[in-house]
């Protein structure tokens, strides 16, 4: 669905960004995934050129892995495939058990299971794991990590109350964006998304929870705050939020 | 392997090469895949937004899509998979059966099954149509188009004699480049590649053949010749070759 460059998926590097090494050395530590969805995955096909690295994922995302030879080119133990608990602290290391001085709280926000893993056309809804958000913690701060979420819970909003940052799911403006446009028939909920707009949208649903730097990725092509100078880009700005770009400094 | 920018994948396209439709259409109306490697066969992934157009591959290539969900991306029958015969003539045509107006005959060329379908190490040599080679015919003029091919046989070359354009193979400058650079214990013979230099390398294999338009494809990173300004570029220059680049014109 999404045509438009995004990276959904939490890449963590050594503090160092620039290559290191010899030849092809990667600063990429490891990776860490939020959903078996192919905007989430396919991106470790880039990944295979025999750079090392710690691939952390929820039991579902990692069964979609296995479930496709073609990730056979990240082969173990180069690439260390490890299952990301839900819901309790993992401290990350790298390929080789390094410690990167980061740790990580996965937790189940209400998504869906991969576009080409639905049966039958059944939507495939699911709160258990095939979606996950992520909170990233150096021992100083943290922040949430939720590429793709379809709906704020009352467990959700207590999670995120007061945090200094959070990444939020932006995929669309509104929820029949899609269809206004002629691209599909379906609306931005049957694909597991909130949208940042209305009174069940993201924004709204954030009043009150005093997070205090609100920043939207996972942007689709159709959502019309993609455009710097566009209306609804001023009203998110308005509303507090930012729309993350490469480079942005997200902490300091 | 291969890290950099490359198309193995043959794309064809409709005569205007700009989108004409609304939202997401694209030009594409048929794509060819020459192989199962990842770098013939993940950019499908990207081709996955509702466009509508037919693939064509050889049956090994196809069986490598079906192992692996993650092609259900691109469902039938809005992407027509078609299984392209070996040694006779196939009329392209769109997902809907129209003509395209061009014709290719598609023949096994020595190489191996894609790394990742690679059993305990076994490299995987394959000459019966795991790789595939392309002749495209539009009624007047014709082009091969072989991105990987292990060896030159009398067959191959049989079939390249007199040809108006060959595109071929040019993934290492010689077989012990990866060795070299410290990026790998592979040859390029170990990963199914002929090597443009050298007694047995590809410059050698096509003299004599009076093909009239000789272009290097499939260039990995490690090869010097990528370097516009390298004493390698000047050597196959000298032989008559070029090194592909976008936008190239090749047939006029």
């Amino acid at each position: 669905m999404n045509a438009a460059p995004e990276l959904s998926t939490q890449i963590l590097r050594t503090p160092d960004l620039h290559p290191k090494g010899n030849g092809r050395h990667s600063p990429i530590a490891a990776v860490l995934l939020t959903s078996g969805e192919i905007d989430a995955i396919a991106g470790l096909l880039s990944l295979r050129e025999g750079h090392s690295f710690a691939l952390y994922a929820a039991c579902d995302v990692l069964a979609v892995l296995a479930a496709n030879p073609i990730f056979h080119a990240l082969p173990e133990p180069r690439v260390a495939r490890r299952a990301l608990p839900l819901d309790q602290m993992t401290v990350l290391s790298d390929a080789a058990g390094v410690s990167l001085g980061l740790s990580v709280r996965a937790f189940a926000v209400p998504g869906k299971v991969p576009l080409f893993a639905e049966v039958d056309g059944d939507p495939g809804r699911s709160d258990d794991g095939a979606t996950i958000g992520l909170e990233i913690l150096d021992g100083c701060q943290s922040m949430f990590f939720i590429p793709g979420c379809a709906e704020m819970t009352d467990a959700l909003r207590q999670r995120l109350r007061g945090a200094r940052l959070v990444l939020f799911d932006g995929t669309l403006w509104q929820d029949d964006e899609m269809i206004a446009a002629n691209l599909s028939s379906k609306t931005g909920a049957r694909m597991g998304h909130m949208s940042i707009s209305g009174p069940d949208g993201v924004m709204a649903a954030f009043t009150g929870l005093d997070v205090q730097r609100r920043v939207f990725i996972h942007l689709n092509n159709t959502n019309p705050a993609l455009l710097a100078c566009s209306p609804e880009r001023a009203i998110l700005q308005d509303q507090g939020w930012d729309v993350a770009f490469d480079g942005m400094e997200l902490l300091t």
